[in-house]
This record gives C-alpha cells, structure tokens and sequence, in this order.
C-alpha cells in the first residue's frame, strides 16, 4: 500500500497532530483531522497553510506542492466520520493515560477491523493504553519528535500482544512516507530516545551541580563537538569509526575510562534543587521568558535549514 | 594579542597536530610543527596541502587563502627551535602519562617564562601532567576532538595551580581562532565531553543488552532524532524551549519521568560482553572492516559539509 492509497485519521489536531498531518499529506497519504473541539482541525488546516511555502523553498515536501499537499487534508467534526476509510490512525490526544485509555476503547469500536490504531505517546506504554481492548492486537505506540515533518525519527513501540503485522506495516509506512522507524522488540519506560536523553541530561546536571562547568559549557561540548558526528550517524556508527579496528577495538581501548566515569554517575542529582538555579539563571541570562515563544521560531527554522542540508548531503556525499 | 601576532609550537604533529597546525594557520597564526621523527612534520604538512582546497571551497579557511595557511606553517626538527619564539604551545604525543610527563618536563624548561603550554590530552588530568613542575602555573589540558578544523569545541581544563590569566588567555587565544571554549571550572576524569559521551554510551549499550533495541535503532535514534536538536543548540537549550515556560518548568513537568527511568540505570553493562556480539554483527553487516578507512573520508566529508552548513545558517538565521 503507497502513501497515495493511505488514509490517515489524525485523532487530536493540536501541536502533535498537525505536525503528522503535513508527514503524512506531502507524502501522499489523505488525511482526515479530528479533535474533541471542532475549532482545532480548522486551526491546524491555518498553520499547515503557513508553513507548506516555507518547506517547499526548502525542498521538504517530498516532490508535493504546497496546493497538494493541503488539499490532502481534511476536517471532521464527528471521530466516526474521520475514521471512515482510514488505514492508519494517528492518536495526538493529552498524555493521560485515562484519557488515552477512554480514546483507544472509542477507536477500537469504532475503526475498521484492518485499521492500525497507534498513539503518539511519549511517555505512556501501549501495554497500558490498549489492555483489554477486543482490538489490542493492533495498537501500538508511533511516538514522534517534534515535528515529525523536520524529524524523521519515530519509535513504533509493541506491547507484548501486538500483531507481528501491524508492526511490519507501521514500519512499512512510516519508511513509504520518508520518517525513520526505530523498531523496539519490546516495550520499556522512556522507549529508546528518552532513555537516551534522561541519561545524557543527567550528567549534565550533574557536571553543573558539581561546580565543574557552566550550562552554556555543556551546551557547547554538545552543540560545537558531540552532536557534530552524532547528526549524521548517531554514536554507534561515531565508535565504530573512532578507532582503527572499528568498535571492538574501541571497547577495548578505551571501555576502562568509561568504566572509571561510571563510578561517580549512579546516583541521582536533583534537577529542581539547587543546580536548578544555577541552569536557569544561566538560560535567562541568554535569553528572556519573554522571548521563548520567539527562539522557538528560530530552533524550527534552524531545523527547517538542518534538514534541508541533510537531504542535500544524503544525495550529493551519500548517507 | 591576535592570531596573526601569535606563534604556536606543535610539539608531536600526528594525527591531532596536523588538524590544529589547520586550525591556527587558517587563523592567521605562525604554526611551528616538530615531532620526535623528523618525517612527520614534513608529512603533517603534505596533509594540510591536501585539504586546503577543500575547506576553501567550503568557506572554511576563516578568509585565508590555501596558498597563506600553507605559508604559515613551518616544520623544525629541533624542539628547541619549534619553541623559540612561541606563544603557545599544542602538545600532541602519545597518551600516556610517562611520556606526557617527560615531554612537558622538557617544554618547561625550554619554553620562554610567558609560553602557555596546553596538552591535547583526552583523558589525562593535567595536574597529573605537570605536577612538580617550576612553570606548572601555565600548564592546562585544550582538549579538541578531532579534527579541531571542523568541529570547534575545545575543553580547557585547569590543574589546581593553573594561573587564572593562563585560562583567560587560553580562552582569548581560542575564540580568536574561532574555536568554542568550554572553560572548566575544575578538572575531573573525562572532563565534560568524554563524561556526556560515555552516559550516552552506557544507555546506548543497556538497550541493546537487554533486547529493547538495535544498534541501528539506537544510531537513528540520535541521528534522525535527538542529535539534529543537539547539534545547534545542546541539550540546555533544547529543554529550556521544550516547555512553555521554560527549563524550570520542563523540570517540574518531566522529572518525574526521568528520575523513574534513572533506577534502571544504575548498573553498568560490560561493553565488551555478549552485547559486542551484537552491535559488531550489526555494524560489520552495514560496513565491512576493510571498508573503515573509506567511510571515514565518508564522515570528514559530511563533516565539513555539516560545519559549512552551520557557518551559513549562523549568517542568515543566526546563532
């Protein structure tokens, strides 16, 4: 099945459910938004109209034009009408688990036997969102980040009964309309990326509550050295190609200092306590409350132009 | 004092002096190289007349032409004569701590009173470097990860007894060049970068070693994911605009959920044990070993297309 086949419901309008709507309508895909407030699909329509011109100049639109990729979408006010027709739903509700539990029994009444129930859940296990369900076969979690349309990468997370087939057609789909699917086996708190975060932000509270380095130091370590390598090919690809024999010999060379650092990171530092002053006035120092709204316009444009050269680079060098 | 004022000795012009001997005369620095084996700053310097055109092309060369970053850098076969006249010293020997020892033992003899002596050491402390020594006050680590010329973060890190205008001139001397200092306030093992690294690493390895994940999931987790964020503004940053009111209420919003995830990081995984099995099979099945070399000319050219990219988007988007 091609995008140009797929109808996708997106159940929930709001900041995560436009962002996939424009995924999944410039690949192709016809998509139906719905939202609890029948004002918010409309909303979504408007801000999807203010960017398409925007991604096309970058070359993000997978070959749609702004006028196709919107005419792509579509608005519900009844959840029945927008799951009609749909292979794929796309849950974007709140991150509740009463609520996400009382959506999914919704969903699974009322889709087609076929249709592949997923939440956009970062946080919640599908085990927990789908228990009980007739249906639970054929839920699970695709937890993007925001956007998914400058982000490819989105974790499709089973629960341990979810349908080996509804994991090779998430799969499947999410590589047809260009995202990058991390496979988990099964199901873990944090998933893959925010277990990668939680530990990589927890030494670096820890190096500022310890009075070694200053936030913007860490920032810095990250945005002018680690993250360099790790854009284009994360950090088992980074080990792999930082030592002559590849990652063996690396483990072998240097898994003694690594084990050294260990002995000082497990335990916790609370983020809210005093270190916490020390990252805030360090933020507001470089940038008022006030202007957050208009930095995070500038973080989307940066990764608008990010994802632009990537695409440029995976052509011309290769990926 | 501005780069093109400033005289700098490359003492051990391997693979990490070749890459600074770049960064500075790109500068408009006088680069001095020498090395033990009187051929290598002959062949460091081949190296440089090999990339020039490139990182020119690539509007890396901070306005310098190839032809007056190659005429800046001279090769002496005495060390005496690398440092005569020098302002800086860029030690780049082996990484032991014996020879270490004994080469700053012989810069701090030789070197003029006022010379600052900064060691590229990864993993050394500098107080153990220049212990004892009578000009221990102008000793420091300026750790870069390689190449210094395409990723900017350099860590400078103090012994105890580093003079405070050893620091000050270190940071001048490495903004001046149009590095990124991260300036530590006090040293500890694996300084900043190594100890963000190897949190990551450690979680990278868990995931895999509990069948939650591929190493490939992991790698497209960072690259298509969490690193393309990283990689302009760190992860300070990233959180600070990840909430609506900011760091302080990411924390208050998210703690919870990563304090939750911390309890299952607490045990090393060893790296070297039956999950190498794993990652070497995927990483040798995506890349042959006899294939190394040649992915790595892959990564520097991505590299620098990356560090371009970034040069534009400072000038039209800003930083």
């Amino acid at each position: 099945m091609t995008p140009s086949e797929t109808t996708v419901a997106i159940v929930g309008s709001g900041l995560i459910g436009r962002a996939w709507a424009i995924t999944f309508a410039r690949a192709g895909c016809r998509v139906k938004l719905s939202d609890p407030d029948p004002a918010v699909p409309e909303k979504a329509v408007g801000f999807v109209a203010s960017v398409v011109d925007d991604l096309a100049a970058n070359g993000l639109l997978r070959g749609s034009t702004p006028a196709e990729t919107l005419s792509r979408i579509g608005c519900h006010a009844a959840l029945e009408d927008a799951l009609d027709g749909a292979h794929w739903v796309q849950e974007c509700g709140p991150e509740a688990i009463a609520v996400k539990r009382e959506t999914f029994a919704r969903l699974d009444a009322a889709a087609g036997p076929e249709t592949i129930l997923a939440s956009s859940s970062s946080a919640l296990l599908p085990s927990a969102i789908s228990e009980g369900l007739p249906g639970r076969s054929r839920c699970l979690v695709a937890h993007p980040i925001n956007p998914p349309y400058l982000v490819p990468a989105v974790e499709l997370v089973p629960a341990p009964w979810t349908a080996p087939w509804v994991i090779e057609k998430a799969e499947t789909l999410m590589h047809a309309v260009g995202q990058a699917p991390l496979i988990m086996a099964r199901e873990i708190d944090g998933f893959i990326m925010n277990r990668l975060q939680g530990a990589l932000l927890e030494e670096a509270f820890r190096l500022v509550a310890g009075g070694y380095a200053s936030p913007e130091d860490v920032d810095r370590g990250i945005a002018d050295g680690l993250a360099l390598r790790w854009s284009f090919m994360g950090p088992f690809e980074t080990i792999d190609l930082n030592a002559p024999g590849g990652v063996a010999d690396y483990v072998a060379r240097y898994q003694g200092l690594y084990r050294g650092l260990f002995e000082g990171m497990k335990e916790r530092v609370d983020w809210a306590g005093p270190v916490l002053k020390t990252v805030l006035a360090s933020r507001r120092e470089k940038l008022s409350e006030e202007r957050l709204a208009e930095r995070q316009l500038w973080r989307d444009k940066r990764l608008m132009a990010l994802s632009a050269h990537k695409q440029r680079a995976d052509d011309d060098i290769g990926r």
